[in-house]
């Protein structure tokens, strides 16, 4: 699992900087990966990347403001020209569905692929055996949500050599041990799955933003998150601007993160007047200075998201 | 007067080619210049252009295929940003409206200059002192329109010598010689524009058309145009192909620019199956063999309008 950033700039794009995207790389946990926001031009990001529109599973919208959504027409388009035939879900707010029926409809463009627009206002927005997406509504100028995406915890490693000492071979019973059902050995002893599984592998959660300023929902959906992906339109001494244009500073993102108890936050969503690397460094060190795990996002890198105990 | 190319890919972006959008540069004529269709990023070629979008004074679009559209609501929001203040005309086919409405509804785009959307379905679409632009509906899968861009003849130069001879002072006598009005020289003489006036600057003519089949309109269109910018999605190999989709072959827009008596042809809108210029190539030698005054568009190139009595 590997948050790849397609886009990190806000509002408009720049000659460095594309507006907001970001993939959630799943191709070892399901062979697939997630969008989050699709500004314009993401479906050209994607064609610099290693990414393939053939193997997108779903899109997550956080809120509807242009630089958030104007690629999604064009890259749901572009998808079965690329090969892509399997049924591709887009979450969002309302008003997400009539955006994409309108462009699609006028432009008459033909998506060979099953597309299913789901609108929500939180909640749990999906749910797996794998993986399980909650969202809450932030504090923007627009309908703004966050996307908490919790990997289930998963049973532990079968102690293989117990096993055997217990002359049980691979099959089923290996199965129901895994589920945490007791087998019976048939003479006269009962297996519980606590003598031959190991430890349970902890599943990891990645939190991943919309526009906003702070407030307490950032908190509860970046509550102890492995990763945070937080916006840091300003640096603080834009705290004013910031607050009027309802965003966040840098500062006030690592605040977030060290309040929620986060192990790791990425910036994004930069203002374009920090141009490049050289005005960006100030915000990530006055970031670091209050939550030292900070990282700033850049153009088409790929951050893996590490499993904290 | 110059045509500057932003997109020449058809359908979709690749690492390449952007799809379609055009730039009628006039800043000597009306300092300002003119769209052509507005494929998705085509704000992002303006950034790598010298182009300000605060200097963009129309967009004319063909068609709303989304290769051709789905540009306009980034362009139209980012204009604003880039201080574009000053009233913006969109001219469309029916639909256009609807599209651009809900787009900047739904993501509350702030757009704070005067924008008019004007649906056509052909006939002069706009005439001011200077220009008038016609439109015509040509042979594609969905309304498909061409645009011809004509100036207006302008009044040949005064012959300064001969007006000092007659004893005529710089004034407003000058510019009623200009307008073709003859002139009471007050000593019993009439001075005819004729006598110091010289032959009238013809005006020259630019056809622009959307993705089409050959059709009688291209033709019109085209009629004695100093420049005839045609599709040429596929090499005349694929003429079935091409028929199949509604697009023309680099040898039917070459046969068009024979036949209509233009000047001069530019080919643009190639699919991405011809990857790059090794593979254009061909395509332009082909063309060139019907018409020998052919080039290729290419990105983010500029193509001198040339007046040809």
């Amino acid at each position: 699992m590997e948050l790849e950033f397609l886009g990190t700039n806000a509002g408009v794009p720049s000659l460095q900087r594309n507006v907001t995207s970001m993939a959630l790389r799943m191709f070892e946990e399901r062979r697939s990966f997630w969008l989050f926001d699709c500004g314009e031009a993401t479906q050209h990001q994607i064609l610099r990347s290693s990414l393939k529109l053939s193997k997108l599973e779903k899109i997550f919208i956080t809120h509807l403001h242009g630089d958030h959504i104007f690629g999604l027409p064009g890259l749901l388009s572009s998808r079965a020209y690329q090969g892509g035939t399997t049924k591709l879900h887009v979450y969002g707010p309302p008003g997400i569905k009539q955006y994409i029926d309108v462009s699609l409809t006028l432009s008459q463009s033909r998506i060979e692929y099953e597309l299913e627009v789901v609108e929500h206002t939180g909640g749990t927005v999906y749910e797996d055996e794998d993986i399980v997406v909650e969202s809450l509504l932030l504090d923007h100028r627009i309908d703004s949500y966050g996307y908490r995406i919790a990997e289930k915890d998963k049973p532990g490693s079968l102690d293989l050599q117990r096993l055997a000492e217990y002359g049980l071979k691979p099959g089923p019973a290996y199965g129901r041990l895994k589920r945490g059902e007791s087998i019976d050995l048939g003479n006269g002893t009962t297996l519980h799955p606590g003598e031959v599984l190991g430890a349970p592998k902890k599943g990891r959660v990645v939190t991943i933003l919309g526009d906003t300023r702070p407030c307490g929902n950032v908190l509860k959906l970046a509550r102890d998150a492995d990763l945070l992906v937080h916006e840091a339109t300003f640096m603080d001494d834009l705290k004013e601007s910031a607050h009027n244009y309802h965003h966040s500073t840098s500062v006030q993102a690592a605040e977030a993160a060290a309040a929620a108890g986060a192990k790791e936050l990425i910036l994004t969503h930069f203002s374009s007047r920090y141009k490049d690397m050289e005005h960006l460094k100030p915000l990530l060190e006055e970031a670091q200075s209050v939550f030292p795990k900070t990282l700033l996002a850049e153009e088409l890198m790929l951050f893996p998201v590490h499993r904290h105990e």
